[in-house]
């Protein structure tokens, strides 16, 4: 097991996540482009580093957690860069959603260094997150991900090998697929019996029994509440990475297409800071019609 | 309670509803219109019917469970009809299917004919309808629903109240839209990962998560099982009553929409009496892959 | 050359047809459910008959002109149907736009009662119906369209014979297919240029190219003239017909379905009486902009 | 007037470009990535160059015609890009179809050498290459606009100024989003009419009046021709550089996604060298129905 982490990316999810490394007795050694969210892991006992690559200097491990592709790079590449801070042999795991594409230019940079890399992408949300059940999707060597495994347990609850590098990737684009899917599924239903006259929730509570996630979102809709656990902008964001991966695989994707069209309707209404299910309120706009239940609301008509 | 049922459609669903509707010690008097279907009830002791006219003559209660409204107006109506058949004040429960309009209409011209008239469209497959569990969504006055509870819990495991004449058909639409959906979604996931090199079985595993219908669907895909649950002919034809009471409702659904048209071209295949799971053929054919495992394949990649 | 002619449906279309029928020396037998309507043909010496059955009485053919299925089964059908003031031998043409499958239902109905008949629906809107230069798409028996056709070259100035009976609506649908998927295509790339910063006067001149319709409706967009040449709700009806008879054929319409969707949000706006290129307004109003150019504007920035 | 020009990519549509200008009694200095591809140029005087730094040295202003962005980047940056090649003040002019944002990085790039910059994106295919009478679409200053537009008239018929840096690329953009969509109802309209029965000429001949693109495209279906006009694989890659830009800019593309989605199933087929018209293929492939008629064909069926 390492012994000291370079931790990159203490936003919604890395904050989380860096907390259940330091809590597994892992000296970690932190960096977040926002000083201020380094604040908590600082207090815990984490050294707050001033760049990545200050992160990475002298641990046996770095952690990246970022936005997207573009952000990976930046903390990953340049002279302030996690890369330029490691030594020889060090793992880096990349646990941001990117696409195979990225995954696989950041595995190569890394050999040219004599780094090892394992991307390690995951799902489950803020509160998996905050318990450290993370389901995580590693793509890379076996070696790597053995290596890995240890650590990754003190985050997750679920480790998987999907395979070579990339693979990682692409499970957690098919995952995020079905996912987005099923929230668009889910407004679809709603708004169509709410415009028919029904008591929404009543349909939530049918809705409910054909997925976790309608159980978990629907009624949060209903009470009006789109704090992001997965903001729309990130969501919006892994959908066009899934339907840009099908595409160069030449996998039609017609129904997560629509999705993301529902998507990009809701960002132009500004919403990319609300959790995803937010989207729902381009179809309310268009039908005319709201979901949200009144607190006081009685819900069965028998 | 009702002592005597007129029991009319004994195809995949009714011919088991029937069953426990007997078992519950309910006379029953059935009608199919093919005939050899009623064996098995007749060998339990039910009366067959040669027309549903002469299934409904004598009953307390009948009960449709036909395939869509043109089958249902085939069965209420005419001479030979069960309408006709019916002395005054019976209850008609119709458990077909259907669009709210028809529902709406056909307790028009039951009520015509001081007859009461109960949609109660049911979901669950067959699984439920065999062990008498399934969810039933009632539309109708709260007296007509009173008094068809008793009989509905023969066969359901939860009735629900979901508002006046129409309201049934509309919650029954909207849970099939979502599973639909939810299916489709499943096709999109499992043919991009399996394109892209991951181990089906290992990506179906990861899915489940996101909904039981998933964790039950994707083993019968990877098995190559198109047996039908739910065949794709009727789950079509739900869609498009879906999008016909949408449209007249001012509800756009993008996503149903291309669920739809992948319906259709599923169709096209020949497919139609498999199961609804079945439309993932259209994709593999597209992006050429197959998910389909040897059953000798061995999960896991580590 | 027919003698006497009985014209059902004055509307937009039908009411500029039966003028040119009349001028062309044909007596003309008017009906239409609103009587008002009839008034500018009645001054020009035609009849004005009281119902459908009426007006057929008498007459060598009898013309529909009406707005779906369902208003033309209520001028053919029933005691005060056309269908029953014919005289056997008489052809009845029907010019709406239907479904093949209704087109058959109504000769069937029409040869069982010793009549003739033809499904006749044009293209070309308003101005050619005023001109008689409509193309005129007919399905029915090469001895109906021999016999129809010098009729049909009063009002149109291209006759085709488009095939066995509902080849003239299929191929009327197809034109309209293509039609809405054009204004849709306009609209996207006119809202998409206008967010972008571009003169929306200038993107209107290139698209003109593309297309004789997008350089009839684009001017139309930027002036905010929505005035109906054919409004949404017909629009919306024969979209819908074209999926639905392409479903029962067995092909996928991914693109037209869109297409139907984005109506049907304009509809929901309450667009539908309108001309079908108001369904630009959703874009519109989803993108948070306007391609609407001030009367006063200047079109080009150099 | 500019007396040399380096022309840099040489392909179906630059070759014929090139050819122009040289036509124009400019001298020019050519490169192409397959040296193969500029011997014709080269007997018509033109002297070929090494690089594409080569290319712009000494020469007043430098055209780039290339497939995508990173074509552009490959041939315009680095130490053999053209960019290095340049003496200050000399005009590059892009004519490739690529995004707004690429353009707007590359005038970047260009201005911090103290070049000049003109984006020129073209429309009307190979024959008004051939011809010159292509119309341009540029993006820039008035100022770089004037100086360059003497040089684009011996490439073009209509020469226009769409705004400021980047707006030439949402014209192009814009205008290549209606043509694919307009391809895409034209496949739609044929496919189902034929299956439906009708005879794919005559379904043709009436579709052509909806677009000059169809009037081209459809006999081209007709015949079985499938010769690149503008090859699926670069009409693809417009395609999804509108989607991208329009999901920057807030703006949904419901019709448009459908179209790409179309693509990829026709490029997972191998169709990427064909003409964007045989996208057609997978809907005859779905339908089980091929529009191509035996060059014996009778037309009509009257």
């Amino acid at each position: 097991m390492v012994q000291t982490v370079g931790f990159i990316g203490l936003g919604i999810m890395g904050g989380r996540m860096a907390k259940n490394v330091l809590k597994a007795g892992v000296a970690l050694r932190a960096y977040n482009r926002t000083a201020a969210k380094a604040e908590e892991v600082r207090r815990l006992g984490a050294t707050v580093a001033a760049s990545p690559r200050e992160a990475a200097a002298g641990a046996d491990a770095v952690i990246t957690m970022v936005a997207d592709p573009p952000a990976l790079a930046a903390v990953l590449e340049g002279p302030d860069g996690a890369l330029a801070g490691c030594r020889p042999g060090t793992l880096v795991i990349d646990m941001s959603t990117v696409d195979p594409d990225t995954s696989r230019t950041m595995a190569a940079r890394a050999a040219s260094l004599g780094l090892r890399y394992l991307e390690a992408p995951v799902t489950g949300g803020v509160g998996a997150a905050e318990r450290g059940t993370l389901l995580i999707m590693a793509g890379g060597t076996r070696e790597d991900f053995a290596a890995a495994k240890p650590l990754l347990e003190t985050m997750g609850g679920k480790i998987l090998h999907a395979g070579p590098m990339g693979s990682g990737s692409v499970m957690k684009l098919a995952t995020n697929l079905v996912a987005s899917s099923i929230y668009t599924a889910m407004a679809e239903g709603l708004v169509f019996a709410t415009k028919a006259g029904l008591d929404p929730g009543l349909v939530a509570e049918v809705l409910a029994e054909r997925s976790p996630l309608i159980a978990s979102a629907a009624p949060r809709v209903l009470a009006g509440q789109f704090t992001a656990f997965f903001p729309l902008r990130l969501s919006h964001k892994d959908v066009h990475l899934a339907l840009a991966t099908a595409r160069s695989l030449g996998v039609p994707l017609f129904g997560l297409g629509t999705v993301g069209q529902l998507q990009t309707a809701a960002l132009a209404k500004g919403l990319g800071e609300l959790d995803q299910i937010a989207t729902i309120q381009v179809l309310e706009e268009i039908a005319g019609v709201q979901v949200r239940t009144p607190p006081t609301a009685i819900r069965s008509p028998d």
